[in-house]
């Protein structure tokens, strides 16, 4: 599918209530900071998680046609965190392999009282191709081929705004391989619609994000110059699973070019702040030093992803 | 194992109450009617789902020897609706692996405090060796091998008795695998004990009921005969997974001569409804448009299946 | 990692609270003690289970990276008995595949706010490494290696403390393979600190305890002699999968020679228990009768693995 015919349109009723997040394009500011706002209030004052009755009543069923025990987890925990009834549809063994299709299944997992499906598939557009043709639950995106991740680029946005003042004077650098990061486009939608206005994408020539979104965003291939003077930097996994087997870098070669070094992190500000997605793949995109170091906030976006899971499926169900 | 050796008769105590559920020959009307009333009200006028604390303080195991995710699923969500807590026995790693045999597992999980099983097999009467010699706990049959699928067949008399006034007048056309059907099985024997007096089971030669059953029932080879003025079409899955590889018939023909279409159905009642366990293999058994269609059901027996679990677990647990 | 390297002295804080489960030595008699006094309090007069609250806001983390069902059942059932979220992580495909390290799996999931990690691991004092590692989260050792399994032997105590006064004057036979059996290690380290002193090893020479643990308790390569007048027979599984090819005993020989029949029990006191970690290999190291007879409390010692880990889990927590 490509990524330009694939709309959000439908996530918003008719009187701009989110009903599905399947990705960032189409929201408004308040929007966005509202999602943050709610996941700030699920935290105390020591960064630590509450516990919510939001969806007591509800069911939520977990569908990763992608292996990520990561994200599923997350979302796992979340859910219960809000006191939903997770389901973790086993797909190796699903229905699906017994030529139902997945419209069917999720159906039929409707019927059974589901009311939210968190969706992770490695076609792009899919939870938007399910949001179109089911009615009366919630679809959210956990990361669609290479189209979006929306709660990722969520919990980074409260993640920044949790370190720095405001998004319109920020100087951010994104690291890495943006051709194969829904990560990356979902960050760098969130991060214009919040304001942020130097926003600097660093990647080898084959890793670049492609020329038409470069038309509004400043595009390095040389990290040392991208990254002077930011005040974040973002540093992204080499998504190796979704790269042909000519196309992936030599690790060596990829960390003495683009790994952030401490040498390289000096460049930035003194008090920029250091993000990846997870998980991380020391010595070849960080430097296990870095990863570990003062200005690394790489655990508190673990725990803020909880946080603004746990927001979003709140909203979803009408209850924040 | 000889399907006439099978009896259910453990299933009952001495006083008739049900401790487990076998299968449902040896039931009387009161006992399915009790059933579908405890279903019944656990669903509210829009047919939602309701919760119950029937099985607070309780534990079920989810033992399914073979894969089935939708089935074990429509269990772990009514377990968790009733507040029982529910363990899904990774068979695939358990111990049976390692030279244990299947009743020492089960003793080990009642030691474990496991109240009630939920047991699917492929070989037939397993869950009754396992009731005969396991006491204290509640067997709950799932399917076993082509002998019986009570709760499919009791989910099925809910959604009947949903849509029609009373049983004794109706006429049924059962289509399809009915040899391989545990369902069809169980379902004749639902239909018998309710007073159901018009049974139509068609299906081609090879794949018709043995003469014994037929006896008291009606065999049809041709659809169009068979389904003339019926007040419910139950439709069955080619189960594949259980023929033999010379014995599937070719899917095209199948459809051809034994496919619901449109204009087959129409020589139903015109308020016949259209029943399906799915997961539907769509142009095989079924026609997409009449499995979406106004005179289908399918989805509502989905939702029903959840009530009618609830309900089973909540009777065996004397809660009911 | 060589067996004398691995120390337990992180397991108690510096006031001598129990912070983590990583094995037995270290523990007092009054440590012990506690557990299995938390432990009772758990079980009502007919050995059932109780509830409890004790966990409630509290979320664990099951990590087994060597397959065992049973064991991962009972800590995911004493946890949901305490009113624990249960995380069972899916290992095999979690994100140590994408180069993750076990270190940041866990730091990661600390950040999703787990409190408590089980670890299983093949690897002998896996589990005190990462308790070195990581602040602020318990770690209990649900078997390392042929290191140690600390509450196996903490539900044999508690079992054997059930039925005989004292372990002051008991004699206690255990028969199988010591060599391959962290349950043996904890088993004779427990039964040291609570006082027992007839402590009896019977084991074919290849699978005999090495010499310097031997040289404070008596080793027998003949079970008649060594089961003479015990008060206790602890028999151990065949741990075929940690043996090479070559090592594994012929079954029926080793039954001959070293499995527990009615006649060989009965050279025992006339009151002995007899016991076993399970799963059982029938008609391998024990007869059938002998397994199922009435001085077998092997069912017992299951419902005593839930209590027991039940107890540990809320004494870690901090609330017993």
């Amino acid at each position: 599918m490509n990524k330009d015919l694939i709309s959000n349109d439908i996530q918003l009723d008719s009187s701009g209530k989110l009903i599905h997040l399947l990705g960032l394009e189409g929201l408004s500011k308040n929007h966005l900071t509202h999602i943050l706002d709610v996941a700030d209030g699920l935290l105390d004052a020591q960064g630590n998680l509450k516990k919510s009755k939001a969806l007591d009543d509800m069911s939520v069923a977990n569908l990763f046609f992608e292996s990520s025990t990561r994200t599923r987890n997350t979302f796992e925990i979340a859910g219960k965190r809000t006191s939903a009834n997770i389901i973790n549809v086993d797909l190796a063994n699903s229905a699906t392999k017994k030529n139902e299709s997945l419209l069917d299944t999720i159906h039929t997992l409707k019927a059974m009282q589901i009311d939210m499906f968190v969706i992770r598939h490695k076609q792009s557009g899919l939870p938007h191709h399910v949001a179109e043709n089911i009615d009366g639950v919630s679809i959210l995106n956990a990361g669609d081929g290479i189209n979006a991740h929306p709660t990722q680029a969520l919990l980074d946005m409260l993640t920044i705004r949790q370190h720095k003042q405001s998004f319109e004077d920020l100087s951010i650098a994104i690291v890495g391989d943006i051709t194969h990061s829904r990560v990356a486009h979902s960050d760098i939608q969130a991060l214009k619609t919040l304001g942020a206005s130097d926003i600097r994408l660093i990647a080898p020539a084959g890793l670049q994000c492609d020329s038409k979104q470069c038309a509004t965003i400043k595009c390095f291939d040389n990290i040392e110059e991208g990254i002077k003077n930011c005040d974040v930097v973002m540093v992204l996994r080499l998504q190796k699973e979704r790269m042909l087997e000519a196309d992936i870098p030599n690790e060596q070669e990829y960390f003495d070019n683009y790994g952030l070094t401490p040498e390289r992190l000096a460049l930035a500000k003194s008090d920029a702040i250091v993000m990846h997605p997870g998980p991380i793949n020391r010595g070849v995109e960080i430097d296990s030093s870095v990863a570990n170091g003062k200005q690394s906030v790489i655990l508190q976006q673990v725990s803020n992803g909880i946080a603004v899971r746990m927001a979003v499926m709140e909203i979803l169900a009408g209850n924040s």
